[in-house]
């Protein structure tokens, strides 16, 4: 996104309202909708779930924790409440900069399930260049 | 992803089931729900949806056309389609291939609304080596 | 179903409360939400949904009407507002009764649409021998 | 249904998509939805949800199974997603064929739960002639 | 509430229906979505819900329990219950008397959770000049 | 409510995040929410919704205003969302104080709609000691 995109959400100036609080609201409700959204996807009782934003020139970073005591990994929900972050930044952004896109929507590290822990190797071209 | 998910997926032989019919069908469906997802988009009378994929070696290309005859343009309907079809997809390839990510999620055309038309220019750099 | 059961809905006299006040209000809830269950079926503002029961000796008849202003029929949230009027009735009265099941969910008649007005031919098996 | 509607299903002719395909997330969507649609249906976790059609000349017959760890019955899940999968069928054929009706909606089998198993007396009157 | 509006509810004879069944369903089925309408609130697998409603001159209160077996406390559940129920009496009542308010939406009574029991003073200022 | 937990509220020091930002999120959302809630409630294609709060003492103001351009009025749109805004400040201050209640939900002016204007007379008792 433009820096000046980036800025204007930082300093909570745009016109639309503060963008990263609605964002993460907007995050921790699809996390726990994932299921009505995802179809193979199992319900699961979604527990905490933490929402971070990290600010570079020209994007911004959501990371988002998803904790749960059930049985099932909750590796979709963190990844839908990312995408939908993400997306919320974008509709609320997109009316000084519609050449914005959304990248690098990833799985950084899950324990639990059935499939156990994993941790993804470290991604070294993580550049601002996006 | 990798070239054998990829191909796994081409071949509809995910032991899941059809990823792309469930994926468009998830898509369609997320379409409808845009307003509910995301707090600052409002409601509007989502008409057809298309849904398109296209195969790379290692890459699966989702695109989605969404109609109105509604007062505001679609754009958010047609990327939250998008994320949610991804989703899917990375959902149901996910046991096989934890190292998938989501890219380039971005608006290609637009037309109607109140900001009118849009098109983004030719994005050069879209190779496979995603 | 059994007579003893439709007897109990129609004196209203089910230990789980009023079985046809609950199932026209679900009734009407469904048909609102028809678009977010049927993926093909497309938004529409639905308006008034009215819905009737009609008791014989070993069934309950369900008779839904909607009407709408909208540009497109009604049809799918009349039969859906249908069929989950007579699941609300059976989930009330299945402890005992689970011999139950739910048939002839049609349509009758519709105006308007694309497809314009159409009405059933008389069906002239429509006896009690369910 | 008219032979001709059954046959074009079967071949996945259907202008508006693939049938089974889409009826089939329809139903997986509903059985996670059915304490949404009936009030007086409990949550419950649904588990895996699988949905067979099998072919006669002038009908399809939907059988939906569900299981769940939970600590209640699922059997509401599965009528819920049959019917969804049902209404889904009729809402892509209904443009070529109004006639169609929705037919004995009935559980087979069910275990587990509070009142435990229930296995229903063979039918022997399901012929064709619907 | 205008003394003639509580009326016209006990007796039943309101134009848009029964008042109290219909709020008694719109209440169960919003104490199943509160965690979908409430972004803090974790997902519960929600009980038994009852609604009660008492009568006094100019007032109707509304008295919702809400039980779960699930490892958390479920009074957000109940407080959301408890105002749709009297959001939608309004919503039924309102074309007679828009004067009307919600008032005194408070807990009584919770045990359980993490947080243990907790049960109100004695709320002795309860008359009917509301 | 306490004049601590009002403090703390407005001085945004609340340990489950911004409780001002997230109940207007809520508030938004729920409006799109309403006719899902409310039963007789008519869908009616919500426009921009804005939230106000107001502190005293002892107690947080909401203040909703919602906009449509559809033919019916958007009353209980706005009593939904005002009412939601008030349980989900309740939700994240109670395990403070749970003392807390939720008073005089009422409109306070609308127009538009088959019932046209109207406007409530001056409340003079409005006063800090609720």
């Amino acid at each position: 996104m433009a820096a000046e995109t980036t800025d204007k959400v930082a300093q909570n100036a745009n016109a639309k309202g503060d963008v990263l609080a609605t964002a993460r609201t907007a995050a921790i409700q699809a996390a726990k909708r994932t299921a009505d959204l995802l179809p193979m996807c199992q319900m699961v009782a979604v527990g905490t779930t933490s929402v971070q934003f990290h600010f570079a020139d020209t994007y911004i970073e959501v990371e988002v924790e998803v904790h749960t005591v059930d049985r099932t990994g909750v590796e979709m929900e963190a990844m839908t409440a990312c995408t939908v972050a993400a997306l919320t930044i974008y509709d609320m952004c997109k009316s000084g900069d519609r050449s914005m896109s959304i990248e690098r929507v990833k799985l950084w590290e899950k324990s639990g399930g059935r499939s156990g822990a994993w941790r993804r190797e470290i991604d070294l071209d993580l550049d601002e260049d996006l």
